[in-house]
């Protein structure tokens, strides 16, 4: 098997599972509980808060636990806007945000809220001046991915973030679930209010994920009772997912160090399929090193995916979560205006655990499949 | 040790854990992925959610998978009134719920909505009568609490159900948190919409809950984005954590056929509780099997459980996720109106893996301890 959908999900590491299975048997008490089964199991929490804040040179008390990107998304964002709505009601966000962003937005507009939808380049990228003229006296919220999550494509959130810097009334939220790991991230120096991260998507556990606060943000809460994290989320806190997570980010940071590696697999991926006659790349060159979208224009996006699959490849159509109602990506459509180039998208996207040889191979099955596909269709 | 806890939370079963700890390493695709890695784990967590469906008697698109009660709660009350905020804004439900429903109430009416909180008898009960006073023309919900996490008195849910069967504009909302493997419901025959349950709370892991939603109910989700869920909830599933919580309802539902022993525990220790001199009993005669909830009024809640706990038992004060904050249980006050009552409670849950023998060892405890401190104190 060639696991090739890291963006979809990872594999979480033996480690992270072995944590998870210790603490969920061995400290399985209430943190909130008075007694010292409680406390045991609060002082892991506190523990694995302060390891993910050092490893995101933050501080445990800007560190909140969710379920997830997709909660963390939602929490920023309504969260954002209904704690400052005296302070105005329009958010500026991208057309090529993950649907946690994108939805929200759309949610938020049916309350009242006014939203800019800022347009990409055909290489996934907002321009700067674009953002510029788009801030009005009432904007609150400025909410843009780091690592698009189907081609690649990286924003310029430094020079965002410093932009905003001179505008203290609107909160900067970057979406990084797809960035964490692989692409590295300045929060203080990107200004960055408020950044979303998922476990899931680093080799952690699906129903953990990361909302980093800066101090002094305001955040209206999604779920309200008991206060735990700081009153942002309430809810009986998930201590073995959590512990375990700290150990994926630990582990997936480490790792970081061997970015060369992923940046080979995607330079290899690349070069080969440009040279392959009818292959059409949509990630722009500066992308991310873990993500390589191609079309195939004329081979529908799922028959593709099913012939890879026969040769034990494994990769994926659009974002994994709209891949199922939809076949076409709306961001390929949105950057090259093509559809017969956005219903036939192919996302490669690799980890840690992927080599050179499985890339090769990947490179043979699409050679083969390609040409056994267009005679079928001749 | 002797964990008498259960209500803050339960050791999860070993097979539980190790049904985690297998999905998650073998399973781990993404349900949404359209590859045969993405299938496996969709088809997994459809088993799960038709194996709850057939313990809880509901169809399996009723079912709703969540991060626990509180997002339960949360999604039923928020997502119920912001859905039918057209036909009325007045919600209904009792003093002693849940910080989960009440605090939720409470961020409603600072919407705008109205919230009438029905007081409760020294048994910790509504009266039928106050709730049918309390229903206006505008009224869209109705949220009561099976069983009361803190004393364990049961509310009439069937009367209440059945009452409210002839107004069709009003949804009613059942936290079945602590009822779930413990007190029988009918969702049917109680005519509920809406009923939340969390995974934590029955041997299962932390981070996973159900929400029953019956069919047409509609819900405005709190998450958007991928439309997961029936749309009702965003984001990738957990999908082990749902198939382990399958596993652990299906194990506590099979145990509630023992039943006669929670109830033979708590047959016991009310009884002998009732002989020592300066306890009172908070729990009424008819609450469920698994709460003893008493007061040694003169002594404060946290200095008891210290004392116990240094005997190897763990007890608590008021609900698990209150306790850090106020010592003094508002349930039992709303009861009794009696403060020194109200702050020097304890609680005792019991689990079907707790037995008589520790019941024994609890009463000497209290017995012992109650003396040491009073001497102490005198
Ligand atoms: C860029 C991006 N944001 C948010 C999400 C949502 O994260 P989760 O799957 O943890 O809900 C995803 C993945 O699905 C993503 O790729
Ligand atoms: C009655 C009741 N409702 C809701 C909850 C909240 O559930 P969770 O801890 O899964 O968020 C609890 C427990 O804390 C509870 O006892």
């Amino acid at each position: 098997m060639i696991y090739f959908d890291n963006s979809a999900t990872t594999k979480p590491y033996p480690e992270v599972i072995e944590s998870f299975a210790k603490v969920a048997g061995e400290y399985f008490g209430n943190p909130s509980s008075l007694h010292g089964l409680g406390a045991s199991a609060e002082r892991l929490l506190q523990k694995a808060r302060k390891q993910i804040a050092d490893l995101l040179h933050t501080t445990p008390s800007e560190i909140v636990f969710t379920s997830g990107g997709t909660e963390g998304n939602n929490l920023a964002i309504k969260g954002a806007v209904h704690a400052a709505a005296k302070n105005g009601n329009h958010i500026i966000t991208t057309e090529m945000e993950h649907a946690s962003v994108l939805e929200t937005c759309r949610s938020l507009e049916q309350e009242g809220f006014e939203v800019t939808y800022l347009p990409v380049t055909k290489d996934g990228s907002i321009v700067l001046s674009d953002l510029i003229h788009a801030i009005r006296e009432d904007t609150i919220l400025v909410s843009i991915m780091h690592v698009n999550n189907e081609i690649g494509s990286i924003q310029p959130i430094e020079e965002i973030g410093r932009y905003l810097a001179d505008f203290p009334k609107i909160m900067f939220h970057v979406d990084h679930v797809q960035g964490i790991g692989k692409v590295p991230l300045d929060f203080n120096k990107c200004h960055i209010d408020l950044c979303t991260m998922s476990g899931h998507k680093f080799h952690g556990l699906k129903g953990t994920g990361i909302l980093y606060v800066r101090s002094h943000v305001k955040l209206s809460p999604l779920f309200t009772g008991g206060n735990q994290e700081s009153k942002f989320r309430s809810g009986t806190e998930n201590v073995a997912g959590i512990v375990a997570m700290a150990k994926a980010l630990r582990m997936t940071l480490n790792k970081q160090n061997q970015a060369s590696d992923v940046a080979e697999i995607r330079d290899y991926l690349m070069s080969e399929l440009k040279k392959i006659e009818g292959v059409k790349i949509n990630s722009p060159e500066s992308g991310a090193p873990h993500i390589v979208n191609f079309s195939i224009p004329g081979i529908k996006s799922e028959v593709f995916i099913h012939a890879l699959e026969e040769s034990g490849i494994f990769a994926s159509t659009t974002s994994a979560c709209s891949s199922k109602n939809k076949a076409i990506s709306e961001t390929v459509l949105a950057m090259f205006h093509d559809l017969s180039r956005a219903e036939s998208v192919i996302r490669i996207s690799t980890s840690y655990e992927n080599n050179l040889e499985e890339a090769k191979a990947v490179i043979q099955a699409v050679i083969e499949k390609m040409a056994k596909l267009q005679k079928v269709m001749r």
